[in-house]
């Protein structure tokens, strides 16, 4: 049982009563009346981020990753908190030191300020995220429509081959090292895509997971099926340039999770908007796929017309 | 370096601009604005609770903990958010089950509903609680007023027998086991004192880290001192008992933490309706000293009026 099942299974009906909960079947909550919209995150050291020798980078990470929950549903992030577990050596005054350095530039870039905390003694580092927003809307997961086209921004991929890079899995020379590892920590997220997106999106979620481990999610239990084009799936020039080198294969990247791409999906009259912002705001928005009936299978297309499927649907943290 | 002083050192400045984050100076975040109160907390294994033996239970610990944090600003708690890091073993089915029951329980009689979380796989077992409520007015720290009278809700040192029997230091029979047990993993918090404590109180903190540590966090950057009356500092009728038959020695118990009882001072203009309040919503509540010139030194006198040192001065997550 994965933990989206668990989740379900156990705590959904304690939020019955409780329509903000979005029955937790979102990544975020989110109260009309109060307009306020959070998201809390827990990141495991060996799990979600590989090793603490870079702290000022893997906060970045974690700040990212969390707030990227909150500007995939087209909500600006506004606050934060951070619980901190660790021992002596995870938070001596060095590292506290490159961490608040690295907290002060995530504040600026992102428009976002530390509400609070906690730190506490263990043998075992993880931080917990809370990040809130203020809206009177956003945009729903659960909310598909047939014939929807489906989006992505941004590339895929980039950052799991820097985390094969830092796991010496594939040797790279200094520069694309040096792009992809950065693009691992530091995933580029849209705050000034947030408005658009409300205004032409009908779902969203940003991919932590994995493409299609996300799509799915996205759809959730609405009766749909999904068609997406391998060949429009968007990577980056060095990403090509490597799997071209090392004579390795694009279908094993661009689902494997962790991009803090947003995926969202839609209506085709919504096309040539899109377009005009994308362009308008400089911000890559690739249209690979469409929302189809459920008498369809789910299919992936390769660049020759033929079926494939996306090996590793996703990361899950299982139990 | 403890954990406050660390908090204080490196993250205050990162809250500067942001007036809702109390300098990160109180234990929950409020933004008036939005009528928003905050608070955070990370609980681990083997330092916040003993062990896992009895899911259903830590996990009630878990959640007043947390919610005591809000009450005891004269806030009542509405949502809260829950982020499990542990392995298959401590969430198991059986175990999962057992810990839902617990929150509806919680939930009930709180009031509280659940609004989303996290569970993630670790080796190490933590959770982290976020708990919201909304008002226009908080009780703060840092607005103790000289001569105020310093009082304290319930009783105090029950939770620490609790922990002690756990741990086996004392031997007790089956009655005194239980209760004690019972006060350590429940603790009392008073949800209808919070419109009262609202009108009364200057300045408020719940004790989790021990009478005499809390006081002085209470009190804070504030130029004052304190003056106490062990004899006034209220214990229940079974630490008294316990007290006097393993000869014991009451002032080891009342500064030990855990105890999620409400500190706050007041006028002494309000020591009326305090007590009217008190037999109204049949709470105890104790005066148990005063707010003093910081001409004074600090002062915790016993029943001969022999000046004493709480021993322990409460519980700080040291790195």
């Amino acid at each position: 049982m994965n933990e989206f099942q668990l989740i379900r299974k156990y705590f959904s009906n304690l939020s019955k009563s409780n329509k903000a909960s979005l029955n937790l079947n979102d990544d975020v909550f989110f109260d009309k009346s109060k307009r306020l919209v959070i998201s809390v995150d827990t990141y495991v050291e060996g799990t979600h981020f590989l090793n603490f020798r870079k702290p000022e980078l893997v906060i970045k990470k974690i700040i990212r990753s969390s707030i990227s929950d909150i500007i995939c549903k087209g909500v600006k992030p506004k606050f934060y908190f951070i619980s901190g577990s660790g021992n002596k050596k995870s938070f001596s005054y060095s590292n506290l030191s490159k961490i608040t350095k690295s907290l002060k530039q995530e504040q600026k870039k992102y428009n976002i300020s530390l509400c609070g905390g906690d730190t506490v003694f263990s043998n075992k580092l993880s931080f917990t995220i809370t990040t809130l927003g203020f809206s009177n809307k956003i945009i729903l997961r659960n909310n598909t429509k047939l014939n929807d086209d489906i989006y992505v921004t941004g590339n895929l991929g980039d950052s799991f081959a820097g985390l094969n890079i830092l796991k010496k899995k594939f040797n790279v020379n200094k520069n694309l090292k040096k792009y992809f590892v950065s693009k691992y920590y530091m995933p580029n997220l849209y705050l000034k895509l947030t408005d658009d997106l409300l205004s032409f999106a009908n779902s969203s979620i940003d991919i932590s997971d994995g493409l299609i481990s996300d799509l799915e999610k996205l759809i959730n239990k609405q009766k749909f099926s999904y068609k997406l084009e391998l060949g429009s799936i968007p990577i980056s020039k060095n990403l090509k340039k490597m799997i071209f080198l090392k004579r390795l294969n694009k279908k094993n990247f661009v689902s494997q999770g962790d991009d803090y791409q947003i995926l969202f999906t839609a209506n085709s009259s919504k096309s040539r908007i899109i377009k005009k912002t994308s362009n308008f705001l400089g911000i890559k928005i690739s249209k690979i796929g469409k929302i189809c009936s459920h008498l369809l299978d789910n299919e992936i297309i390769d660049q020759k017309g033929k079926k494939i499927s996306l090996k590793n649907k996703g990361y899950s943290h299982k139990f």
